[in-house]
Parts: C-alpha cells; structure tokens; sequence
C-alpha cells in the first residue's frame, strides 16, 4: 500500500508557473519554461513542469482571485483547462496535448487543484456519473477562504469517493504525473482534511499511474506528520514562501523539527524558490523588484537549507529570462550532497547562527549559517578538517568569511564515529 | 445613539415557532399560537410572535435543512415567505398580511433572518438597488456551517449597507417589531461579525421603527458584552438551549457571569423555554417524548434563574395543546419579581447548591437552588425572616424542602443595609 | 454581605511608593510623600497612602527582589515591616506608628501583601496560632514566578483560613484601610486563585475594619468580573502600566470592555499613574528620564480615560519634587465629571480616533482621543453645542485642534433623550 | 556528537521499582527484584534495575509524597540515598554499593532524579563547588507543582552547569548506567526545559560514562521530537501509564504519531508495563486487586504495540511473586520482531479496529486490535497468506477470534515489494 513512496525515490525538481505568473499563467508560457528546463537543467535533474491554480478560469489575469466568477467546466461536473489561455485544450482535449508535448521533451507534467467540488455546479444542480448523483448530494457545505471555487466533499456520501475516481480517471488519462492538492493540508477553517487526503489518495492509486501527490497549503500539523508519511508525497511546512529574509529566517525551526520525517517517497516541503524572474504578472508586480529580492547570499542559504532537508527544488521563476541564479541551484557539489545524504540535522541554534551537520556515506557536512547582517568568520571552536571543501567558495575555503544572511558549508571525509 | 435601548424597557416576552416547529411552522401554527397568546397571556407581559428559521423554503418540513436548495426570493435577492406555507404571503405581500393580523390581536410580530446575502443570489449573477449592485460584489466568501442559504456580506463594500438598508426597509414595511438574527454573535466559524452587527443596528434605525435586535447564536463573547450593550437588545449566552437537566446546570455559571450586563434596554439571553409542546415536528420527535423532559422542579429551576437574570421569556412550545407549565410560566410573584429587581447575583455556587439573592425597591430575594438528586432542606445557616414568603410553595414557607433540581425562592422584606 | 462596597462610594484617591521607590521605600519618603498629599490634594480627594511591595525586606534598594532573601518575621509567620527601613516599627510596633502618624494627618493608610505564607516559615518548619498548626501544613507547593517570599495557602486545609485571620486581625490592628493584594489577581502560573480571594474576604470582614480590598496584578479575567464584584473593591485590569505611548493606547479597548463593571464600590483599576518623579530607584533609573515621559497632552489622555472610567486615581511619582502635573491631575472640571458620572461609554474606535461619551444627571460628556501622531481638528460629523465647555482647553472651545496623543473632552447640557 | 545514540542500539529493557514500592521502595525489594532478572529474564533482553523516585527521603513509605519534608543530602547540595532505606549507603557510600551488585549480577542499574536543585540547599544558603556557588545564586524560582524536593536551575548562572557536572561525576562515580530525570520532558508549568536537558546533556557526556538519559514525564511535545533526539535516548509520550483499559486505548494514537522519531538510540517511551504484582504500598493498594488488573488480551495489546514502537520495556511489577504474565512479556516471537523491525506504522484505526504492519528484512507483520468488548474475527478483506503464524496464538493461525481488547499478530514472509 505504500507503493506511492517508490516513485519519488528523491525529492521532486522542476519548475512551477505560481511564482511568476500567479492565477494567470498561459500554454505558450508554460511550453517556454518546460523547453527551458529541457534544453538546460534536466541533467540537474530538473523535470517536472507544473501549472499551478486555476487553469480552469478564462478571464484569469493576476494573482487575484475573481469571486464567484463562472469556470470551464466538463458534463461531469470536472473542471477543464479554459481555452482561452490554453488554446490545444479546446474541444475537449484537456491538457492531454500539453502533456503530450512536455513528455515528448523528456519531462514530467503537473497540475494544481483545489479539493472539492465547483460551487457551479452545486447551484445550477448539476449531475455526475451518468446521472447518478447529484453535486447537491455530495458537497459539504464547507468552503476555502481564500478562493471561492470550490465546495468540499463530504466523504460519508458514497458518490463522493466516485467523483473523485472520476477526477483522478481523467487526469491519468490527461498524462498528469504531479498533483499539487490545495486548501486540504491545513485548509484553514478546518484544519487538515484527512477524509479527503485520503480519498485523493485511493482515487490516485486506483488509476495506475504513479502521480505525485503534493499537499497544500502549509503549515501541515506536525502531529499528523505520520499520516501525511502514509498518503503523501511531499507536504508544505508553512504558508506561502515569499523571497524576504523574515520568512527565510523563520523557515529554520520549521525545517529543523520536519528533519524526522524525511525518507524515501516522503519529502516536507519548505516551498519553490522565489529566484529570478519572479512576479510577473499584476498586482505584486513592481518595476523596482523585477526580480527575486534575495541576495546571492541568501539564495545560497535558501538552497543550501532546502538540500540539508532534501526537499523538493520548485523553481518559481520565469526561466526564460536566464540570470545569474542558474549557476547557484545547478551547483554539482550541492546537488550531490542532496541526493546522497542519508542524514543531517539541527545541531545548534541561537539568534546569530545556526549550524546544520549531515552525513552521505562517504562524506561528512558542515554548514554554519550567519544569520545577523555582517560578515563573519567561522567560530574557533569550529574545528574543520584541512581537506575541508567549501560547496559555495571552493576557492576559499575555512578561511572565508561567511557572509551576511549566507552561509559556509563544508565537505569532508567522516571521522570514526 | 442609544435609543433603540428605550424600545424594551423590560426584557420582551412571549413564542418563538423553533422548539416546537423547526425550520417549518405554517401561517396557521403561527395564527393559532398568536391567538393563544391574546387570549390568555398577554396579561402576564407575553406579547411578541415570532416566526423562527427558513420561512422562506418552500419544501421546509422538519428541523433539518435541504442543503442548497431553491429559496424564495424577490428581484432585489431579498429572501421572502414562501407562500406555499403562508398563503397571505402571495402575490408579493409578504408578511404584511400576518404582521397586521398579530398587530389587531394586540401583540407585536417578530422574524428570524440568517446575515447576508442568498448564495443563489450570487451564483445566478443577480443584481439589487435598481441593477446598481451585483450580489457578487457584495458578497464575503464566508459562510455559515451549518445552514447553506447565505453568503456573508462584505461591509468594506458600498453595496454592503445599501442591501441590508433595503432589508430593514422591506421588513419594517412589513410591520416587524422584532428581529432574530443569526449566524451573528458567534458564527462558529468567525466569531462574532462586529461589522455585519454595526450595519444591521445602522440599517434598523435609518427605518425609523423601533425593531428590537436580538443576535444569535452563542455562546456571545464576554469580552465584546460593552460592544453588545451599545448594539443590540438582546443576544444568546449558549448554544441552541433544550430540556435536559445537564443544560440547564451548565447554565448556572453562565448566568452568573453575564448579570453584571443587565441593564435597561440590555438583556443578556440563555434562550427559549422548552417548555409544553415542543418538538412537533420530524427528526427530533418521539412518541415516548411528546412534550418538555423537564420535571416541574426543573421547569421552576430555569424559570427562576431567567427572571433573577431579568432575561428575556420566549415560550417554546406549540400552546395550543394547553398544560400545567401555563400555570408556572404565568406565577405572579414570580413575574413581579422580574419587572422590579434592581440587582441580583449569585452569591455561592458548589456542587450541591447554587445562592442567588436579589433586591428591588421594597423586596429582598433569596433563591437556593438544589442542584442534587434529592429533595433537601434549606440549610439551618440560611437565615429566612419568620415573614419570608415561599413563590413556588406560598402555603409550606421555609420548612418546605426544596425538590431534586428545584429551587426555593423567597420574598421579604429588607433588612436596613 | 456587599457592605464593603459601601466603603469606597467612588473609587479611591491616593499616593503609592511603587513608580518611584519599587521595592526599597523608606518611611521618611512614605512621611513625605503624606505631608505633601495632606498639604496640598486633599481637598481634590487624595487620601490614601500606600506603602507597596516588600516593606519586610531588609535589604531591599531598588525594584529587583533579592531572591531567595532573609526576609522580617514575627513569631505567627507573619512578615513585619524591616526596622531598617522603618524605623518606627521596632520592637514590634509594627506600621501601627506610620499608620498612627498618616491618621493625624487627616489620610488613609494602605499596604501592599503578596498572598501566601513565606516559604522561609516553611523551610524553617515554623508554627503559628500558638504552635496549633505548622507552615508546613497550610502551605501549598504553589508559587509567585516573579518574587521568591512566598507559598501560596492550600484553602482546603483547616489551618489555612486560620492564618489569613491572624493576618488580617494584624494589620487592622496597625490601623490599615487599604490593602493591595498581589500575585492573587493573575498568578502568571495559575491564573486567578478564586479560594485565596474569598479567604481574604473573609478574614478582612471579620476584623470588623473596613480595609478596602485591592487585587493585582493584571489582567483580570472578564470572565470572572462578577466574582470580582462579589469579593473586592478594586481589580487590576492589565500589567504593570508605565508612561509609554504603546501601553497608553493599549489600554483603550481594556477600558472599554471593562466599563459595564463600575458600580458603586466596584472599581475597575487601569493601574496607578506614572506621572511626575518617578523612577527614583535604581535599575531602570535614566538621568535622561528624571520624570514621566508622557507629554502633557498623553498624561491628559491618560487622566481622561481613567476618569471615563471614574477609576481608581494612585499618583506615582515623588511628589515632594513637585511638578507641572499637578495641575492636570487636580483639574477641577475633570474631577468633577469623574465623581458624578452615572455611565460613561465608548461610542466608536479606529486606528485613529477613539469617542467616548457620558452622561451625570445634569451634564453629557464627549471626550474625543487622537491617537495619531499630528494634531487633528475635531470632526466635522461631531456636532458639538455652541454651549460646550472645553475641560482641558476652557479658553479654546470646540476650534481647538486636538493635540496628536492628545483628548479634546467637552461638557453640555444633554439634548432631551 | 551524537554518540550517546550508540549506547542503546535497542530500546533498554529491565525492572522499575516505580509501579510496585511507589516513593518507598527499600534496597532488599531492589536486590531482590535484580537477582529475578538476573535469574530469569536476563535472556530475553531484561538488564536495567531502576531505582525511581525519591530514594533520598528518609520517612517515604507509598507513593504520596511528604511535603516540604527533609532529604538525606551531601555537603555539596547533592541528594544522597536515605540510609534508612538502603543500607549499604551509609557512611556516603552511596549508591556504589548496590550499583556493584547489580554489575555483579550481570546486569546495569539505574536511578531517578528529579532536575534542579534541593529547595532545602536554597533556604538553608548552602554551597557547593568547595563553597565557590551558593544554591541561592544557581536555583531558579521555578518548581515542579507535584513534588516539592527541588527548585529549577537557572542555566544563564555559570554555577548551574558546576552544579549538573558535579551531580553526573557524583552518579558516575557510583557506576550509574541509566538515568531517569523528572519534572523536564513536560513539567506541567513550564513545559519542556530545553536548556536543562542540553545541560543534563553536557554533564554526561562529560563524565565519559555511557548513562542512558530517559526523559520525563510526558506527554513530550512532538513540536521538539528532533530536538529530543539530539539530546535523549527515550522520552514519555503521555503522563503516567496505569492498568486500564481506556489509557491503553488511548495511547494507540499517541504511539501512531511518534513512530517516525524511532531510530537506533532514539527510542519514544509509553512507559513502563503496569504488569503483575504492582501497587505493592500505601494509598492505591487495594486488596481485590492485587495484581495488574489488565486481562491477558489487554496484556497482550500493550506488549504487541510497544513492539511495534520498538519501546523501551520496563516491568513494573514486584517481579518475585511471579505471575502467568512472565510467558508474555518473555514471548520469544514478539521480542524477535521487536529486535529486527526496520519500519512498522499504523495503517488504519477507526472506532472498533486498530491496524498496524511492520517489516523486518525478512519478514513481514501484522497486528490487528479489537478495540471492542467482543471478540471477533479478522476481516475478510485482510488477506493473510497460508503461511503465516500467529504469534500469540501458533495453534490457531488466521481463523482463532481476536480476543476483546486483545490483537491478532501474524508474521510472514514479504510479498515481493
């Protein structure tokens, strides 16, 4: 049963259209990135390319939601691609030509949705399954705040558990192989819906093809932590991440106490990375901020957490625009302490530093992570080997200063333990 | 700014249709009931009518609600009786008709309304104020959990005042005295809606009728009672109240907590009696139960507990089926007190016993209530003036015991303070 | 039973040696301080003079405690005034020689107590009542967090109500009429001691001597505001309060949602008034801050809101240095609508602007408060009578603009209500 | 860094005097119970014998404890066993003597301790460190609110870890091999001390004495699990655990959640196992129930899902009466599977049945429980293979009826995964 586990035996890399193109984001876009992806950062292992929410909503322009706004939407009461922003969808075909392309290009397509079932249909009484139940039947009256597509589904109604197998039949039958579900992992009224998660769960396993399931939004509740182990391939550990050194700062008790749960197929999710050409639609957009407003020292921190954790590597930005970011989440030695360690976690944290240390089977790692805003040199105390190699200044080695809001990480070879 | 607290000078008193008829009484309930009322109550102070939950669903039957089902409505998405259960309602007349029928009975007419806005009025894409405003624009993305009609309202909208302006308007045309609104003062999922409060207080007295407020459900949030005193008349200390012992004992502390909130105009509200012929209707009914479970000890329990507390007295019961509580619910001594208290607080509480005493102009109050299985003495530290003379048992004075989850209640005169 | 409401018909006026001295006063400041009250505020109703905490320690010298200290003893477990400090009280006199002195002068003494018994008796295994119980007994393995003197008293021991007696008949045997009683109100670790509360009551009544009974510290739970009603004349409503914006403006919603409290010997406490000399001892002493740092407009602020709330009115600084604030806090007109207020309540509050209004039997008040940081004019919406008197600004009338910090308060004639 | 992790590469089993002597156990009943296990159940894994709580109070005799009362202690603030209770430490010897004992038996011997500082050392201004620190200056005004041996330690005060490495050398020196340190996993009013435990850390690993550090009580804050497993070997997941059916069932949920953190060293505690003759002393004793009142099928619940937590198990029994039990808790397949389980997680719990699977390298587990008062038979759609074998009950295999409260637990080898 817990089959799903094998297929993400490391955490998932690819690129996801929310950062940068927020509710919004078009077919043309999306092929853009993934031949980006495709001509550049698979042998990184960069390969799924995901369309994130509302891809069903024709007039979607921005990362605003319009409320009660009419959607595409299937005699099955499914919603489908618009059209109008995703023009091989017309007819009925659904993302399967889009699929199809991202595939051909030796990569791996994902969806976003929303848990539940469309208010639309609900109130224009709208039938599913041949007829043989009723959206009114099977809807909670429960709702997302923040987007108001969505009805839930109240899971003691038999054809609840249909009308996800159906949903899930034509995703497969789309090609999807990512599902990034929303509004389910802490939905805010109520918390995490396990019900639901659970239903997603045996509707994805019943179609045969191994689809990624991804949980959002965070923060997921830690004393379910074994149960998302059970039904889910990653799980977000916090709301929104957005590139600002508050929120940074803020993920490392969050990573440090989600540390336990890592294992294959099982992956806690810290969120994409806001680098590059982020924000490039509408109301957040600010000519000032053209791009991610973290500097090279604290992506490098970002990157550097995110690998410790071996967390899934989203890139948030439009990658069309190229950008110095590249060499930093294409680095091989980061990318090989990532796939390969079989262990790290928090040793040590104060209001100045924080220190991770991992272990591969060849390699020991040190990172030391100089949260106050000056340069400063490794602690005495810190004693490093002087075969020590600097995953971020190979040049400079323990003698290099660690910058502000960055961080000095270091490779060596284990001592007996 | 605080006049609409002149409208009830004493906390109203008389029938509310929910304990006995659910989310479905009919226009002949309600007449009958009135009538009952005129006829032998309205001496005692017992005058309002009130038509409770969902007068507006067509196929209402029970205490259940038809989850997103078809509502009456008229062009302005203002909910109006369904006139396939009150017939003088056709055509357009609304509640006028029964309004002006409990007016010549001498009494006053008072409706239930759910806050906001219908949904189906928002996913038809209607429009109110002469098309001035869509029902989309208005509308929160919030909802009531258990009670599918209504969308919230977003008062950071124009719109927002203007529809409830029309609502009020509507309803004081109709010649309502009296407004029960729900999913308001603690909507479960969002607390309590200060703005939805403030625009329905602003929107009533724009009318010019006096139309008592009365806000629901609870438990109401002490720390928000000084906003309820400037806002409402009225407004629920608990959950929906019904007859079990468990109930009413949880009761005590509540009542004592809010009593410092009682003053003229205020009137803090632990909710219905259930009393006589409650549960006429559907789910909750049985045979084996067909009127109040309370003992008639229970029944002078909560009686006497209401009236120390000043608080509002709504029958629940279908009275036409007559019955020994009219004689309870109609004690001169009893009501005397209530109209006249000047203060009243409980004095001791523990397992056992809960002491209230209370003062009016030229009486002193001592109520002792026996919170045990047993019936029980007055305790000999319980000094009573040879004069005291017992409410509830006039002829046995202070030898009588007090009953298994009854109460002795005495009068005498002051002494000097 | 209430009677000790009668002792405070408005609450109480006075002078305490916490804002300035902390821990360490010394009885020739307490005299000073009461010659200057007696000189030149009684006749504005100051009276009481209250020596606060730790008058047993003695080494006190600044507001830290010394944990763990020797503290004055008597042979009953009783602390005493520390000879060292108090010279007056050797050879156990006691505070019966200050108190004797401050009674000539016209005033009222207070002291301040920590509940419990010292743990110094526990640990020594001393007795009391004449070796009939042990410390060890009555004491509960309960503590104050922030002060080491103390267990709290295990009210279920028979002991326990003994000592408080003895306490009591103590300090009415010194000649105290006021008693602030802390770590009692919100114990930090065990919130309010409701047992400890009504054994104070107790031992307080039976002394026959009306002590007026204060508790700290804050904040009060509402949700116990009727039992506070029931046992004590003042309750504290927040923290420490001291002179910053930050707590000044925090304290407007406190007040307003304790304002259906006040009644007659009920007397909500926003805390005592530091204003003038305070911070005369030791750790937070600043030579850059030899005074109060609010302006005159926020102490005006202050003095307003207090008196809306017709609160308790503590004066904090050294007031033998004398000072501009003598003024404000001696306002005639402010006074005036203190002691006849009959009710007085918040009307509005934003980010910006708090409304206040009251009423006495032959006057309205409006009290508006500009929490912005500019002087605003008053509202256009606000209309004020051309009869309207300015209480801080006579001179100015309704032109004046209201000072940023600052309250424009006015006094009319009501309209007919 | 992690070492300590290395001393316990299975969950420690053995003996605690806890459940069975309470406060008083005596030094004949812990040699008795040793040479037991030396004698029988040193095979099956049982090696620790723990001495709990307060071995160092002279008068303890059941499981309350003397207030306030005095403790045997050496001149340097350390608590010392009370010679009255355990001979062979008179003269200081200390726990030496019974320690070297329990080594020449083959086995390891434990003790417990309460954190902090004796409250005695506190109030009688004792020092320690050849008088360089004074109890005063190193003991935080904090307590555990059910014992009232011990203040807390400030750790900001360089005395306060003199004081931690100077106990742990004491016990090192006394041939300790496991620690049991109360009042700091959850203390009840501060929660979970965190720089104590690091400093408790520090103290061992200092001494170069592998002393197994076991945290308590619970429940510990799954919020801190990775910092529990950088700082501990075992940890309570719920307050004490005692002979009853609804705490058994309640730890279902509580062990499902914890299942992640187990790792070699890292062992998440249920407590220990309230089997046969406990409640041996004082106020719990109960004549008609002399022994553990768990039936076998609840016996053999617990032991089945401590197994499959990999728990620590320690008997809490007065081991020399003997008892059936001893064929359960000696079961050869269950202490297998408890041996060689490389992941084991719950699948499935609802109201009646709780389901759990377990893998080990070449077998593969099932543990269904029946949660009901009846027995019943393993579901239909649980698909055992032919070959697989009951451990608790080999004659039956899949058709025997899961007992009421008891488990079906069957091994077989893995399908092909």
């Amino acid at each position: 049963m817990d089959n799903f586990r094998q297929w993400t035996p490391h955490a998932p890399m690819g690129w996801n259209s929310w950062d940068c193109f927020g509710a919004s984001v078009t077919e043309a876009e999306v092929r853009a990135n993934a031949d980006y992806v495709a001509g550049r950062l698979k042998p990184f292992g960069y390969e799924y390319i995901v369309v994130d929410i509302q891809w069903y909503e024709p007039q979607a322009n921005s990362w605003a939601y319009h409320q009660f706004t009419d959607l595409a939407m299937d005699d099955e009461c499914r919603l489908i691609p618009a059209a109008s922003r995703f023009p091989s969808a017309a007819d009925g075909a659904g993302f399967a030509p889009l699929a199809a392309y991202v595939h051909q290009l030796g990569l791996k397509f994902g969806i976003h949705l929303m848990r539940g079932i469309p208010r639309q249909a609900v109130h224009q009484n709208r039938t599913f399954a041949g007829g043989r139940y009723a959206a009114r039947d099977v809807a909670a009256n429960n709702i997302c705040p923040w987007n108001s597509d969505m009805y839930g589904l109240d899971m003691t109604q038999p054809g609840a558990q249909v009308y996800y197998d159906q949903l899930m039949a034509l995703y497969a039958s789309w090609g999807v192989d990512f599902l990034k579900v929303d509004d389910i992992c802490d939905s805010r009224l109520y918390g995490m819906l396990q019900p639901e998660i659970q239903a997603i769960r045996r509707a994805i396993d019943q179609t045969g093809r191994p689809m990624v399931l991804s949980l959002s939004p965070g923060p997921a509740d830690i004393e379910k932590g074994a149960f998302l182990q059970q039904n889910a391939n990653m799980w977000r550990l916090t709301d929104d991440f957005w590139d600002t050194w508050d929120q940074l700062k803020a993920m490392f008790p969050v990573v440090a106490k989600w540390a336990p749960f890592v294992r294959e197929g099982n992956w806690p999710d810290p969120d994409m990375l806001p680098l590059g050409a982020i924000r490039q639609r509408a109301r957040e957009k600010d000519p000032t901020q053209p791009r991610s407003r973290f500097t090279k020292a604290e992506s490098q921190t970002m990157l550097t957490l995110w690998s410790l954790l071996r967390a899934p590597l989203f890139l948030g930005g439009d990658l069309t625009y190229g950008g110095e970011e590249e060499a930093l989440f294409t680095n091989p030695a980061l990318l090989t302490m990532r796939q390969t360690l079989q262990d790290a976690w928090q040793e040590a944290a104060d209001d100045t530093t924080v220190v991770w240390r991992g272990i591969s089977a060849d390699q020991q790692y040190l990172a030391v992570f100089n949260l106050t805003d000056k340069a400063t040199a490794l602690a005495a105390s810190m004693q490093l080997p002087a075969a020590a190699r600097s995953v971020w200044q190979p040049a400079a080695g323990a003698k290099a200063l660690i910058p502000a809001h960055g961080v000095g990480l270091w490779a060596f070879a284990p001592a007996t333990r």
